[in-house]
């Protein structure tokens, strides 16, 4: 089984802003990504709830240039407005094609 | 605090196929796995509310082995024909017997 | 970009459990969490549908030293009752200092 080393980057953010995140990450070049609902607390001590609506959960597996460049984008436009966090991990992928 | 390392694979599938992944990571050697309900897109450009229901994104933590034993199954019986994708990050796992 | 390396813990438990576990967690340093809710089978061979509600996945970015103290806590305090799994993974963490 041929592995791939690529880049698995997750997104918390506002329910709110998932249209938009996604746009972003595609345009950055993000070949797809999975999402699941989610809820809970930052360093702002704000939960979920008093948002409007909950959390999503992104996740996308790209190079480590195209995870570059998503987190340069959320520095520079999300992370003053809004209550995102992200990470990045390695992970080996089969079909690593699929997703550069 | 006793930490083994292991494999966490996740597998991002089609919905309908919950319950043929469950039984094959099983018969494969898995000991457990969690699933929580997801939506997405892949590289085949094809969000999940296009198919039949939604995804699931399932994971199973397991020895380095039976990890290997998965995504050959995986790739073999069904990445001709499903839109799933796989893949593996090392962990450090608590009570590490209970997964192999 | 500025990356900081931290640690990820992922807990699944019971979803009764919510409560407790966010509580004890914030106690021992974790400066925010996030759930998604989770089903799925452990190596007692229990579905979540046969407990009291489903399960939970909680997500916390902590220092080395926080994951110790969460480990060894969970280890001493739920181990021996509850379903419950634990796994702690490397991330690379954008505004490095919410966490800790």
């Amino acid at each position: 089984m041929a592995l791939v080393s690529l880049k698995l980057v997750t997104i918390i953010a506002e329910g709110f802003l998932e249209e938009k995140l996604v746009r972003d990450i595609k345009r950055l070049g993000a070949k797809g990504y999975t999402i699941t609902d989610a809820r809970g607390e930052g360093s702002r001590g704000v939960r979920a709830s008093e948002w409007e609506g909950s959390n999503i959960r992104l996740e996308t597996i790209v190079s480590p240039a195209v995870a570059e460049r998503i987190l340069n984008h959320l520095a520079e436009v999300y992370f003053a407005n809004y209550a995102v966090i992200a990470f990045v991990e390695n992970v080996e992928v089969v079909r690593g094609d699929k997703y550069t």
